[in-house]
């Protein structure tokens, strides 16, 4: 293979000049298309070969509009994009599923509102066949950018309102407002009064969901019972002290995921608090290396969170194939059952 | 904005009948050439904004050869790729350094051998600008597959051996060999006379190299004070395990990296041995949230995992404007100084 200066590629003009042939004949050989004779194809294909000529798959994509890949986005900073155990969960099943489709993952994420722009560049340039994107907060903007992009999506988790016009776009979520409330009757099966609830971020639609599932059972609870966390084991530390200080009394905890669970645990053991004793506590997911991990062990409501990410992939391929004119409309959301686990922290 | 069909994204003929002008005149306002009359310009851009038309960067990629993404890929499956804090750190440092840049980055990890294809395919497919890659192995064929993909790209850690002709691909190292001598000297300078080495993978020269650097300074050691592990928490332990039952009489370790430095320590602490009054331990990385977390905290060998991203995206951009025609040849790599930081461990 002859050298190249570094970062140049050989170009279709070069393939034919090494050929002997016009551009048009080099084209058509590189393209797969018919109509050359067998000695100059295999000229062509030569050239190809000791050039070492990739067919540029930008010019290939302005005849079939695909590029193979498929954007995962998490519509959160790079901290918890990598500490999330849910999320990597979720892309396990998307990207598995991808593989088996042939098509190539790509993972961005959204540090803030300042990386819109240049996402909404990306998305509607042609590089990606379609967008996966989760963790969708009301009013940030990112649903109705990736509407706006007109990119083939599917959501994980309901947007929120106020999320854009434009195309339909399908999502796949659990019954988060139906598993909160197992959650809590469960705890109140237990005899519990005076049971408190983390929970989520207000501009997120799982966290609002769950915590009108809370409502649904306890609908005349002490509003003092209910602090908001972000999510994260640090965050539902926080929260759990702020509910012992305001509610001393209180006798149970539904935090609205395991890790602010998980964070929970470690300030009612800091204020000697036994669990399940004094303290009855349930989370929400049923995350890997979380729920089951934690001392003690944590009842949950489990959502199949790697099924989920593998039906958003079969949705999104739904829609693509829909693009051929093989089908009609945007495929249905989907809802998923949630299971409530019992451990030993209630 | 009209209804559109989902997915479908309307087209420059669009915008030119809907403005009333030829495809070329509305070709030229959509990619800011000069030329067109300021009535038709206005005409066109109103029916742009209209039918919310997006160009098609792939069309204009063709010209500019710009996709304004760069793609970095981690040659580790999903798994390491979201536990292990080190892979964060770079990509972080990376990722800002990116936004600054305006450059959009899109992650990729590699599960086996059989994701190379489709990832070739990808990079061939001219929708990133440039590749960063890291944690490479000896015989992947992922060093050899990004060359051969002439995408400019820079490697982070030096590729091994058999990784492929092609233009040079620059990358930015730290100084293992170095840092592991520091770590090793470190240890017999407090009087440690058995000095075990827990190494990572054979198949990634930083491993081998911090190998090296331990037997620069004990040449002479017993091979049974060596065994393997897989730069995890988990391979760790079991090679601390391993290195107690072998040589019981073992006074001081140095670990590869901070993940099996803490599974080390966890074995240690289970089998009643004191550090670092009875065996001395020193990883290497300081990685976030584990050699300062660690109890006792870890003395390690700082390598500036962050700035090294950043680093990596400097000099990719210097490779791209070389592209240009501005510089001749490609940046030289870079191998960055290691500091001894030392805690209580050692």
């Amino acid at each position: 293979m002859p050298e190249q200066p570094a970062g140049s590629r050989p170009t279709l003009e070069a393939v034919a000049a090494r050929a002997g042939v016009s551009r048009a004949t080099a084209s058509r050989v590189v393209n797969g298309g018919a109509g050359v004779r067998q000695p100059l194809a295999d000229k062509v294909r030569e050239a190809v070969e000791e050039l070492g000529y990739v067919p540029n798959q930008a010019a290939r994509s302005l005849v079939t509009r695909q590029s193979g890949a498929v954007a995962v986005i998490i519509a959160e900073p790079e901290f918890r994009v990598f500490s999330d155990p849910f999320f990597e969960q979720q892309v396990r099943g998307i990207s598995r599923e991808l593989t088996a489709n042939d098509s190539q993952l790509v993972l961005l994420w959204v540090e803030g509102p300042g990386d819109h722009d240049r996402i909404a560049r990306y998305l509607g340039g042609g590089h990606v066949d379609g967008a996966l994107a989760f963790s969708l907060h009301h009013d940030d903007g990112l649903p109705a950018l990736i509407r706006d992009s007109r990119v083939p999506a599917v959501f994980g988790g309901r947007p929120g309102s106020g999320s854009g016009s434009g195309a339909a776009v399908p999502y796949v979520d659990c019954d988060n407002r139906g598993g909160a409330r197992s959650a809590v009757r469960h705890l109140a099966g237990l005899g519990r009064e005076r049971i408190a609830h983390i929970a989520g971020p207000r501009d997120q639609t799982s966290a609002a969901d769950r915590a009108d599932g809370y409502r649904d059972v306890l609908f005349d609870a002490d509003p003092a019972l209910t602090v908001q966390g972000g999510f994260t084991v640090d965050s539902g530390a926080r929260a759990m002290a702020e509910l012992l200080d305001r509610r001393p009394d209180l006798d149970a905890v539904f935090a609205a995921n395991d890790l602010m669970a998980a964070g929970a645990l470690r300030v009612l053991r800091e204020r000697g608090r036994r669990v399940p004793e004094d303290v009855a506590l349930v989370g929400f997911d049923d995350v890997a290396g979380v729920a089951e991990a934690a001392d003690p062990p944590l009842t949950t409501v489990r959502q199949d969170i790697e099924g989920m990410g593998r039906l958003m992939v079969r949705l999104l391929m739904r829609v693509l194939s829909g693009r051929d004119g093989r089908e009609a409309g945007a495929p249905a959301s989907v809802i998923m059952p949630t299971e409530l686990v019992r451990r030993a922290s209630a």
